[in-house]
């Protein structure tokens, strides 16, 4: 039997944090692990950024809620659930993709969560466990799946590498250049016939 | 992180097979596994029944399209998925679900699958794997998630036994006889009540 796995922004969302930093006109939010390689070393800076102009959760949910999937994700994500089951893994937090699965009626996702004050204040992070993408392909091979996996980028190569079959889906063209072994998929029709003709 | 596993018929659904036997009227379907304990035996019985009466995929999926979820169960399931992460576990057929999950707006369903000839005829099953849903809650548990679990049935033993945590769900009256130290509820709202105290 098979099952997807698939990555979240990129793919069926817009780039959270880059998005949430366009809607507050915060640009210090845009930086990404491009300009911080270090992940915690960016986080604590995020979490900094948000304290210095008193963004609680809320705030940022009321943000992140006026955000919309990409367009045709929700039509292209419907028609695969039809046929399909599907596993969202993401490096996003719990709390922020909340409002955006919900306009996309609430597939599985798998992700990490934020740790959040009495006053409603963002005071942490909790990453589920390294490598969680990787993992989770792990995990449903050990349930006798057969994984198909679809990304976008860097973070995703574990789960790709890890599954049976697997594309990127609008990469960089760094990523194509470097891995050129890989299907890759611009848009969702091309998608959506990919995972029919790897799927029996 | 938490996640909720949970069993589909007699928890969300009403039984498949008995069902397709009221409907149909062929009462032979009737028989389950406390008829003809190996689960082999009776599934080929039932195979044959179908053949004997010419039923296909389409003719039972037809009828499996006119039954409903149990009274509450959507809004059960709806407020669930509004807070937390869900997996079902049954050990149906992907095909014979697939009409019902639709109904309960496609939460993610872990299953087996019938293998279907040209015409349309079923000419077997396969298993994804033995004890596959005790299995899952430990694929679950490997992803670092807390796993909180409930069903009704004998076969849902090892998953509740293998969650951190576990409730039966109008379970018959010998099950918690026999296995006292599990909580029971018996209505969706003593559930939701029982997931909001047990998940944080």
């Amino acid at each position: 039997m098979d099952i997807l796995c698939s990555d979240l922004e990129g793919v069926f969302l817009p780039e959270i944090w880059i998005n949430v930093a366009k809607k507050t006109g915060i640009e210090e939010l845009r930086l990404t692990t491009r300009d911080i390689s270090d992940y915690d070393v960016l986080m604590q800076k995020r979490l900094s950024i948000l304290k210095e102009h008193d963004l609680r959760l809320a705030d940022i949910q009321a943000v992140i809620a006026e955000l919309d999937p990409l367009e045709g994700a929700l039509e292209c994500l419907d028609e695969i659930r039809s046929k399909h089951q599907i596993i969202i893994v993401s490096d996003t937090f719990t709390q922020f993709a909340g409002p955006l699965m919900e306009k996309l009626k609430r597939p599985t996702l798998f992700c990490n969560s934020l740790e959040i004050g009495a006053d409603g204040s963002v005071t942490g992070y909790r990453i589920r466990q390294k490598e969680g993408k990787k993992k989770t392909v792990m995990a449903l091979k050990s349930l006798n799946y057969r994984v198909a996996a679809f990304g976008d980028s860097y973070n995703d190569l574990g789960m790709l590498e890890a599954a049976d079959t697997a594309s990127f889906f609008r990469p960089p063209e760094k990523l194509v250049d470097e891995y050129p072994d890989f299907t890759v998929n611009h848009t969702y029709d091309a998608l959506q016939t990919w995972i029919e003709g790897v799927l029996s």
